[in-house]
């Protein structure tokens, strides 16, 4: 999320044993998932701009795009400008469109200003377990 | 996860508005999701076990509870022993009846000698898009 689409290492591209991210048996040997988590800081006077705008992208996201596969953000307990996002895309294929959506790019150009700093932890994924709706 | 689990802060009640972990609209008001992160370091010469350890607990888990939601393990990349886990419970109690079951009872024993040391983040959900199945 946020000018960490931009800073993607390359460095994503998992084959680990890992489940479908709404899987009630998480086990799917042999996928390509990229799994990241982004680490941002927020300016406190614009925070509310800001989560409204990822919230918007968020759910553009999930609903329009078939490789975004997760983005759950949350802010950290008593310091809500401190912004975590897990983020599972399909395969670098998936990601790579994403960052050209129209929505994105409005998210991103729109929230820049608001972002003061942004990590990227690139992960490995071990297991990931989540129930079907 | 791990000894976390037995150091919930009590603070996550959550009302915050969010979606179902697998809800493709994330958008649904008033739940009282539990959620947070766990950051752990495992000693290196135990990381295969406490791996295989973490996979058995999640996927029982996810299969048997109904109240745990989410259990998203991966390892940052380029340094396997430091673990993120995002967890995701229905409510307090789905969390309570969680730490009380046989196989995370079997977990948390088994594994506390490879935990060098535990984070946890308890956080607020913005938004938790993710795909259904």
């Amino acid at each position: 999320m946020t000018t960490g689409h931009l800073l993607f290492l390359g460095t994503s591209v998992l084959t680990s044993l890992l489940c479908c991210a709404c899987g009630q048996a998480p086990a799917e040997p042999g996928q390509d998932r990229v799994v990241r988590l982004a680490e941002l800081e927020i300016d406190p006077a614009q925070l509310d701009s800001y989560k409204a705008a990822l919230k918007e992208e968020i759910e553009t996201s999930i609903r329009l795009e078939p490789g975004v596969l997760t983005l759950f953000a949350v802010s950290v307990k008593d310091r809500p400008t401190q912004i975590r996002i897990f983020e599972a895309y399909a395969d670098m294929a998936a990601y790579e469109a994403h960052i050209r959506t129209p929505h994105f790019t409005k998210y991103k150009t729109g929230t820049q200003h608001m972002v003061k700093s942004l990590t990227l932890v690139e992960t490995d994924p071990i297991v990931l377990g989540a129930k079907p709706k």
